[in-house]
């Protein structure tokens, strides 16, 4: 099982995939150029590990040991110095980084120390930096950055990456292409589950597999980046980022989908069936819950629903 | 077993006593105030961590694990910014004392991590500062700060602490009250050994506890802190610093003492025989050899030395 995503989104989709499979690899996006990631890949030239981290948080072990460390990697610094902000699980991964030279070894250990209950895997060898186009008032324009992207007061209507032809993870590769399932999102659509179709090798390994593709759609449009957004277009501007694409099934709470018609009508067009459940939080804010999301998953996978 | 000291001394000496018990603990100074200690204490207002941190590492498993988060913990960050020289294991155990309010908690969690043989402590629960008396010129200046006392052109005669009347740690206590031995040095004499000796609660409980007491000499004075001082000088101001206190062993290496009387009259002025062994490292470097160390030790524990 793979999950691409990066941040919140697939901290959801991990935080249901680890209750239902015992082999579980996260590909995860490295284009963060803000807060604690963005300083360490400046200062020191490495992949942002947030995302990276956030994923092993997720996969932690239910044990007091795995708790304790879960906590620590997440815990930011106080103060009002250099370490202000800095999650300790970045630096973590940073060091080792330095120490092992090689990012997929330096995140093994990280999920070692956690108990992690799979694998964490960068998306590409090199930091990234996302380019998109965006329409305000008439005009497109060009931004640059991931923090710009999810900020921008235009409509983001497509993304590149820079460099355009970053060199994959070759163990993500090789995960995407032994899979039985790659889930897509849910997560920031242009700048944490869109990039990874953009890298030439991995898009290439998601196309060839004999996995089935599951995408899970967003409970809500993200201001900024999918404002407005329906969920038939965010299947739409997918297909757009990964032509002749084919997707097995889309997942969507049923309260987040405004025209069933329309989004059936847009799964269909990526070949896929169109799957409606109950997998928002029950308090009502936009977030998956776990054991909903979990349930339902694991049903699709055994073939159940 | 209770080995008092900080720094390289201490790594030392740790180095040596976990080959030759199962109980070991180590109560560490935290006068630090110099590199990414002393940042860490000033941003942060907590006990500065290095020396603690190298207690650990000295006590970390000798397998794969243990051996990869050593080296972990003792990386320093590379780069020119706000994280360079910052060792990564200060900022592990800074993060868990933010996280868990303990300093002890914190330091047992990273000796888990370690698979640490033993138990590292602080002396005191409070960051101290050293204020030396220093001759130079004839004239009796103070100096304050550890950094200025190791550095300083004059001659270090005495030491107190600031505040003078700090809180020990109750596990350091308690742990001295139970050991069999107390291992004192070796180590920066002023900024390293003498300090645990002006933490009254922790001076009260050496005075007392039924443990025999060994005090390990320097195999050769320190530029700066004990700049042309002999054997005996060394225990000479240790006696000043702890009236009235007995010890029951002295040990030095036999080519690290000039006046081999004048050290057994002072060994015997403090109650002390004196065991003069081949303790240094084989390359004449002024280091103390583990493996020597630990045998000879053992041997002195054992009651055959």
């Amino acid at each position: 099982m793979v999950a691409f995503g990066g941040g919140h989104g697939l901290y959801a989709s991990l935080s249901a995939l680890r209750r239902v499979t015992g082999e579980l690899t996260a590909v995860v996006t490295v284009a963060d150029d803000g807060g604690s990631s963005g300083r360490l890949r400046r200062e020191l030239g490495v992949l942002p590990p947030g995302d990276l981290r956030m994923a092993l948080a997720a996969l932690c072990g239910d044990d007091d040991w795995g708790q304790t460390w879960s906590r620590v990697v997440q815990h930011r610094f106080s103060g009002e110095g250099e370490l202000h902000g800095h999650a300790v699980g970045n630096l973590l991964i940073v060091a080792l980084w330095e120490l092992l030279d090689d990012p997929v070894v330096g995140l093994d250990w990280v999920g070692r120390l956690l108990g992690a209950h799979g694998r964490v895997l960068p998306m590409a060898s090199v930091p990234i930096d996302i380019e998109a186009e965006v329409e305000l008032d008439g005009r497109v324009t060009v931004v640059r950055g991931q923090v710009a992207c999810a900020l921008t007061p235009g409509n983001v209507q497509a993304i590149s990456l820079v460099p355009a032809d970053p060199p994959a993870c070759p163990e993500a590769v090789a995960a995407v292409r032994a899979a039985d399932w790659v889930v897509l999102g849910p997560g920031s659509w242009f700048t944490s589950v869109l990039p990874h179709l953009k890298v030439p090798r991995l898009a290439e390994a998601l196309h060839d597999t004999g996995a089935r593709r599951l995408v899970a759609l967003n409970l809500a449009p993200q201001p900024g980046e999918t404002d407005g957004f329906s969920a038939e277009k965010h299947l739409h501007v997918l297909g757009e980022h990964a032509p002749g694409l084919r997707i097995d099934v889309v997942l969507a709470d049923h309260r987040a989908v405004a025209d069933r018609d329309a989004l059936e009508k847009a799964a269909d067009a990526v070949g896929a069936r169109l799957v409606l459940a109950g997998v928002a939080s029950a308090d009502g804010s936009p977030r998956h819950d776990p054991l909903r999301l979990a349930a339902v998953l694991d049903e699709i996978f055994r073939g159940k629903r």
